[in-house]
């Protein structure tokens, strides 16, 4: 047995057994010895940041990680930005770099170049396997790193002797840290402070708003203190739907999050942080928390936030039952398809169970409210902000749940950074429905440009922003890497197409061409 | 006037006229002022890789840097691997990535991450720009550093707010280091070595190689010596052609470049390294000169690498003169399409003056040859090793030489790294004809597979290695982008599309589908 056979044995025993990859010379070995482990699935992406996403994706769904296989550095850094998202959304990634053999290291050959330096920028836990008697223990290793609480990006760099040395084994799975209870005192504190006028709110993120129990926990919270709930603005995964509590997201905008935050005193933050403004402008407020307003952390490393929850509940004497999300959806939209008529029609058409992939961006501004009372469904956000994550992401939440329908919500330019991800859709039969929402523009920029304070800006400026020179044609792009397409203009030809596009039992694609402006 | 005008007019007053972008909103102060500067022409890219492959593209043509403006972290980590490649072939580039405001990086934002990290990895100079009243300066450094010589990647990091604060105004260039005569007492001992009788190898790479100046006196060198002369594996950009001297280049695998080495007692390097092998393998070798040849470095810091060997053919003795490559252009080809064939079509009917960008990998194995009497031509090559590069290559290219042809020769699986570079031939009008080289394979990799000593693959290994399912059809996608394409599937019709594609003054495709195998 090899180091890489060691490694991939570790890996499935540890409860990794999807490995999305794109190999090169460095990683054959490890490739060679996927046909000895059958456990393993191995999913091939054209480009790194499909392979990174997809394990982002498949994470957020399976609630374990997903391996990756990269090539050296190259293939790092084009896996780098959706490992950001990753990092972001405390998605656990167990990163598989490989590298050189380490006595051809020294030689400094093309390919050579300080993985450790990229790596360490975006992972929380960073080895190079020295040997090939190691790796087993170091995979292990990841695993757990991986997985936290909270879940982290894990990069093991595996030279390539490493992967074609013999080795002694697999090893055994390492055991995960101890669950810490709440402090009681703390969580009574807490509630005397929500007990009191002033006003509240509970501001919830990470594990608590992926389930019902969570949803359930901060809201009876909320209603106990007759403070407000918000989740966090970029969730990595949302429950959502008709039976569940209703959760507003904090807005993206600094000025629209800066009104909901309005006259709070107290903020409650609970497995997220205090918001920031996601860029700064000038003139303009950074930290988002009204002047004077008190910020409280429930939980604490090794608390399970839920657990938390539950107790602050329990100590406000909070009933167990909560408000819910009432079932409804949308009419059927006509007339000229827009982001509202656009999301209309997805909310009279989102599955039962169905998981969102969103990268809207713009073009779904509307979609949170027309799809509030569907039937329940998670919702994928792009947590760390680098654009190009969602058809990645749709990819490995369906290689993730082969049973329940995924949609991807993306805007034209973000879609063009991993547009590869149509064809591992294809590939592996994936049951994943695409709407591009196709407006021509880096629409978010010419809010921006004028945010920024950039006022009258020239023709150069704008061209900058303006992806309709040529128009890109979605059809013709998911019909070369093999996913079936159609393009809609109206509000019915899209609605119609989307029923289409769902009812395929595998990968589709809806255009939907939208005004250039809101 | 704002950091971000002063920024571009010292760009501008250094050179720097072109600037490839794919900006977000921390960039948008450096968009907004592009219009108060004409001189400086902005080109978007859908895609970073596209971005910084232009950059090194251009750089290699017309001898001087231009700038890339990226976003933050996720944006360098997406032109990561393309400035890797510009790294390795030491290509000047100037590389702006912006970041959040300075008040705004201890906030940890979403798209908060150590960029000096990932931008350190890769260039040779970096600097976070501390205020608008530095910025120009920083600029002008960043430009000469970036010059070198030797060329490399200078990373400027550009605040959000030293962008949209107020400036000084732009800077002066900062002067050129001075040329350093060669050394005449070295010269004449290595002089004394090659009259010897030993066999000796001239290995010549990156400036040597980049004109007809370079090719002569180290060709003058060679034939007075008795030796031979070769090029480096992967020069940056080879002059070549009918009335060029003709030079061959070490071969990529490491068992050929060997056999070209062969008895080689004394091996001269210049403007290059004694050869590695590009990968490691179990029980082969990674350093490549024969057991106790002599390395022989001409030049050194700060030489013109072409005065040392014009000194060295001097004191040699060597006539002005030099053999030179005859004309000759293989008949247009019949029958099958075959790597071969299609090879033979391109030396057909390769356009005087043109650009080469090379990716074409094992499909091109054959079109070095074809070529070689080709009238004069300029060849670029993946001197890094980091696939992706070849369309994004010739789209800077075509930048800086808009009245020459470019061709790229991109294989199939390189291509789907940074296809997106064809929508900026298409939005650009730029001369570029791609031929996608389509084997349905990463079929290096199957040579690879072999080489390291994983016999008898499996079905999952040769998987991973198989990209026909489904197959990609590289004319749509080529269509979904505004460039024109048409699939080719035997020698007639290939050549034919060929010179149909030439005849276009812009950007046009042609798909050539190969066997899967050699």
């Amino acid at each position: 047995m090899n180091g890489a056979h060691a490694l991939i044995r570790t890996l499935v025993s540890c409860g990794v057994d999807v490995c999305f990859t794109n190999p090169g010379t460095s990683e054959m070995h490890f490739v060679a010895a996927l046909d000895d482990v059958p456990e393993m699935r191995g999913v091939l992406g054209l480009f790194e940041g499909v392979v990174t996403g997809a394990a982002d994706g498949y994470a957020r769904v399976a609630g374990k990680p997903a391996a990756t296989l990269l090539h050296l550095g190259p293939g790092l850094g084009n896996g780098w930005a959706n490992l950001h998202n990753a990092r972001r959304g405390h998605t656990p990634v167990v990163n598989v770099v490989g590298d050189h053999a380490l006595p051809h290291k020294p030689l400094d050959a093309p390919l050579e170049s300080d993985i450790e330096a990229i790596a360490g920028a975006v992972s929380g836990w960073v080895r190079t396997s020295g040997s090939s008697e190691d790796v087993a223990a170091d995979a292990a290793e990841a695993v757990r790193a991986a997985m936290g609480p909270p879940g982290q990006v894990a990069t093991l760099i595996l030279p390539a002797d490493v992967s074609w040395s013999e080795a002694r084994g697999p090893a055994e799975p390492t055991a995960a840290p101890e669950v810490v209870a709440p402090d009681a005192g703390a969580v009574e504190a807490l509630a005397e402070v929500l007990r009191g006028d002033e006003k509240a709110m509970v501001l919830v993120g990470g594990r608590v708003v992926g389930d019902e129990a969570g949803l359930v926990a901060a809201t009876r919270v909320a209603e106990a203190a007759g403070a407000t709930v918000m989740c966090e603005t970029f969730p990595a995964r949302m429950a959502r739907g008709a039976g569940l509590p209703a959760m507003e997201r904090l807005a993206y905008l600094a000025e629209f999050a800066q009104m909901q935050m309005d006259g709070v005193a107290h903020l409650v933050v609970v497995d997220t942080r205090a918001p920031v403004s996601f860029f700064a402008y000038p003139d303009k407020a950074s930290v988002l928390t009204p002047d004077g307003c008190e910020v409280h952390e429930l939980g604490g490393p090794g608390v399970d936030p839920v657990a938390a929850l539950e107790a602050l509940a329990d100590a406000l004497g909070a009933p167990a039952e909560v408000t819910r999300a009432e079932a409804s959806r949308p009419a059927a939209p006509t007339g000229d398809l827009t982001a509202q008529t656009m999301a209309e029609a997805l909310g009279h058409l989102l599955p039962e169970d169905a998981i969102v992939a969103d990268e809207g961006n713009t073009g779904g501004l509307f979609v949170a409210g027309a799809t509030a009372g569907c039937p329940r469904h998670d919702w994928l956000t792009l947590t760390g902000g680098s654009i190009g994550l969602g058809m990645p992401l749709a990819t490995g939440a369906a290689v993730a749940a082969p049973d329940r329908k995924v949609v991807c919500l993306e805007a034209d330019g973000s879609a063009m950074y991993t547009l590869q991800a149509l064809w591992t859709q294809a590939r592996e039969g994936l049951d994943v429905t695409t709407i591009i929402l196709n407006n021509g523009s880096y629409a978010i920029l010419n809010l921006e440009l004028a945010r920024v304070g950039a006022e009258d800006p020239g023709p150069t400026a704008l061209s900058m922003l303006d992806i309709s020179r040529p128009d890109l044609d979605f059809c013709a792009l998911a019909q070369g890497m093999g996913v079936p397409a159609e393009r809609a203009t109206d509000a019915e030809g899209f609605t119609a197409a989307l029923e289409r596009a769902l009812a395929v039992p595998g990968p589709a694609l809806v255009e939907a061409v939208l005004p250039a402006t809101l």
